[in-house]
């Protein structure tokens, strides 16, 4: 009752922007859509794997995957359409696409504009806030590894046995893109923006790699937020404590030249030991991100550690392509997280 | 503003049902719609070419290609929306399928049943009225030629030089199914049933084999109207006159025992000719059918003819597999001369 009252004088309501893509997006979303906020997401626009991947070669689209999963997170409709949105043919000619993919790409085939076309899928599944792309051009994401060796396609990325041979060195778009003007405005008026958590190179930097965002970023008088992943990800971020992480970002956005500025405000992480079979069983995965002693001691960062772990266990789909961990944060406790950063 | 007010009162508007499937019921609908009555489309599952036939084998689902169109028809949601599910692939994976075929089949794979499927997409294309597939039973229609040969399916038909060679002894479904309860039941509550236009042996006559059907209609206290179609098929209506199209159908709605007994009470058919360029472009799909003085004295139906033409040239859609014939009713006039049986 209290948020429906509190709705209806949205422009009071707190503006809080979420910077990412992916599964720790969706997460974050899924919490925070329940509470009285004016929500927006900003998305990464670098995937190209998948039944994404198929549909940008096809048809020429932006990638549908990380909206999609966006629009889910926020929707307010039945459960059989978030249900619809997420279905995955497993068998005939649309094996491995994905329902929700295949609409918002043909909304902007057919609207000629995916701005119009999330404007009719954000009707449809009568979403809470909005969804933006981080960019309306076609960006291309590559990683330099140690060796000289560059991987094309944030797809590529996945060949995590090589990337985890030689370490990356950085990462870049190429071609680039800039900035959505709606993404950069909403990052502007924002009185809270969230990143993360999601995989460092391909969900969350991208986003900071196209021209325009990382400077509104620091310019924004919004109190800026990082969320740490869980776990850390093989041939990504190994043995990366959470301050690894806002350094490494802090990095990218500060254009490489990072000398100690400090860009976020606040780092929330989990301090809940997940189950030592669940880490065991992923143990060619990743392992846990903490926050040590020294991590602690050296950040001058505002550092909040909770229990933000899930008690039930995520289910791995069907057929799924990729494993999907099963060590997940629970969406209304990193609401709660957040929330408090508002109060 | 008449008919939003009369649509209030839903239970006291005329009861209207549309059996057919394809074009011709699109039409039929799309032009019913804008008047005040509660319409009920009964639509054919005998289809199994093209994107419908890949579905119906890759997910088993029943035919969606008929129900998408008898839904657009009904659409009152903004042109986007009807856009959308008439959209048809041309490259890629997904070519030769239609959007919102696939949309309706995946919706049926979600919820389980194509009733609820139909009430999702529905409920999206804001429908006036309601789309009920004649049968839940998956149905094969086959043709036995006038040589002995049977054609297997519904797509077999458009093998018309074959069908043309030897001609059309009967059809039949094998399997066949048993009729939809709400299908009978529309059928029994209904004030006036329009059949056709439309293909008679791949559109229209398969309602009319799934068990239940025929004898609903014959105890209906319905007014019973067929429409004639503007240009007979080559193959299967050669030479059709409109009382031969009337005959044929009361021959199968009567099990093949048809000794004189009227079914249908009026017959409407078109009175104005389609320019001669036109039909000689079109030559060899079929030749305009017609009412002759012989027809007229030896029918026992109320015949009403009226221009029923529409002006301008439908488009062909573009690569579209089966060239369509741009001889077309129009919308508007088929729906005035429909309503006036109703005063």
């Amino acid at each position: 009752m209290e948020t429906k009252k509190q709705n209806k004088i949205t422009n009071k309501l707190p503006k809080v922007v979420v910077i990412g893509g992916g599964t720790g997006t969706f997460t974050v979303l899924s919490g925070l859509k329940h509470l009285p906020l004016d929500l927006t997401a900003i998305v990464s626009m670098a995937d190209d794997g998948g039944s994404t991947g198929r549909l940008r070669d096809e048809f020429g689209v932006l990638p549908p995957g990380d909206l999609r999963q966006c629009l889910v997170a926020l929707s307010e409709a039945d459960l059989v359409m978030r249900k619809l949105f997420n279905h995955r043919y497993e068998n005939g000619g649309l094996s491995g696409h994905n329902f929700g993919n295949i609409f918002i790409s043909t909304l902007e085939q057919v609207t000629g504009s995916i701005d119009k076309a999330l404007d009719v899928a954000g009707k449809i599944l009568n979403i809470r806030g909005r969804v933006i792309p981080v960019t309306l051009d076609k960006i291309s994401l590559h990683a330099e590894l140690l060796n000289g060796k560059v991987l094309d396609g944030e797809s590529a990325f996945m060949e995590y046995q090589l990337v985890s041979k030689y370490g990356i060195k950085k990462i870049f778009l190429e071609p680039s893109g800039d900035a959505n003007p709606k993404a950069l405005q909403a990052i502007k008026e924002a009185d809270l923006i969230v990143v993360g958590p999601g995989k460092l190179y391909t969900s969350v930097l991208p986003n900071f790699l196209v021209r325009g965002v990382s400077n509104a970023f620091i310019k924004s008088k919004a109190k800026k937020v990082f969320i740490a992943n869980l776990m850390s990800q093989q041939g990504h971020t190994d043995n990366f404590s959470v301050t690894d992480y806002v350094r490494t970002l802090e990095k990218y956005i500060c254009n490489g030249s990072h000398t100690g500025q400090k860009i976020f405000d606040t780092i929330i992480y989990n301090t809940k030991k997940p189950p030592t079979t669940l880490v065991r069983r992923y143990a060619d995965e990743g392992e846990p991100v903490v926050c040590t002693a020294k991590c602690l001691k050296g950040d001058h960062h505002r550092l909040v550690g909770a229990d933000l772990l899930a008690e039930g266990v995520a289910k791995t789909a069907k057929k799924d392509l990729l494993r999907r961990t099963l060590i997940r944060h629970d969406s209304d406790k990193l609401a709660r997280a957040i929330e408090r950063l508002l109060a």
